[in-house]
């Protein structure tokens, strides 16, 4: 995964997409601990049916959401 | 979703249209991992009627929303 | 809930009235999830005795109150 | 609880009275929802000797120690 | 806990040292809620054993981490 | 562990480094509360299969993030 380049940088066109890179940044949050694709799409058939494990999922993002947006200055 | 303009910026007229803003990417960041509006709407009758659900909910908003009172410079 | 108007301002005379403020944003964010006063209510008599729920709900309160002292400059 | 007033300024003399403030600001956030000081008694015995719940409390503190410390420009 | 001197600066010479503080941070949260070391030291060798406790752990010196790194301005 | 330098600038290349060094981070934070390897190995095999804790996980990691972000002035 270190070989791979997958975050070239934070900036993004729009505020929709700064929120969809803050999504890829909590997954990769998930990959990084648990390389395997196969135990990954067992698990998330799971949480996605888990209200808790869908908010908690929800607050990942929006804590990279922060992130992204300060990076681009909110695109203001 | 990818194709969907949800967000097209994060500037809001009141802080309570941004509060609603932060509720909205809340929910966003349940859809973008559990598509099926079935299975939502499913799941929020559950965490509806349980505290800590509700409460954890609350959290994400809390997040999102310093996201979007940061954009607005709270609105000063 | 759209229409009424409840939250005009995040600036506060006080750091205590900010932290009451806080504290309404948290509950609003559970009122937006649960609009039923009646089901609230009931969750309240059960989450009021539950240590981590109360726990948590001082967490969500913090969170908010990050937001509304940045907005009054920390009452400086 | 309203008509007490417990909090006039965030601003401390040094970074131990911050801390010992976000303290009690964690502490505030259960009071207002719980106001019964006997039932808070109660949940105290019981949250204090679990580990899960002792972190979280920490976690509170944390979260209230950012906004103290950022309203004292970090005692810098 | 009060008379004790713990904390008089969040200004630490490199970064690792500002990590380490955050670490004091999180267990002094621990500490004024629960202040008999017999009692943590024995949920020590329980949450220690418990990968969601040393998870939640970690977050909690995360966000003293952020503090700690603001106040230092990064070592930049 | 206090004597080994594994954490001497925040400062990386690039996002992605920064994120792996927010990975790191929010492994030394737990491995300062066990520092048992043999431990951390046996919990990483049941927690690396449990939906919630691995996004946990990925939680501190967005907040370690912030942190490395903000320091790198994020990589503008």
């Amino acid at each position: 995964m270190a070989d791979d380049v997958w975050l070239s940088s934070l900036i993004t066109e729009t505020p929709q997409k700064g929120f969809e890179l803050a999504i890829k940044l909590a997954r990769m949050g998930v990959k990084y601990t648990q390389p395997s694709a196969e135990v990954r799409d067992k698990l998330r058939a799971v949480y996605g049916e888990d209200a808790d494990s869908l908010i908690l999922s929800s607050q990942v993002v929006a804590v990279n959401f922060q992130t992204v947006a300060a990076a681009n200055n909110y695109w203001k």
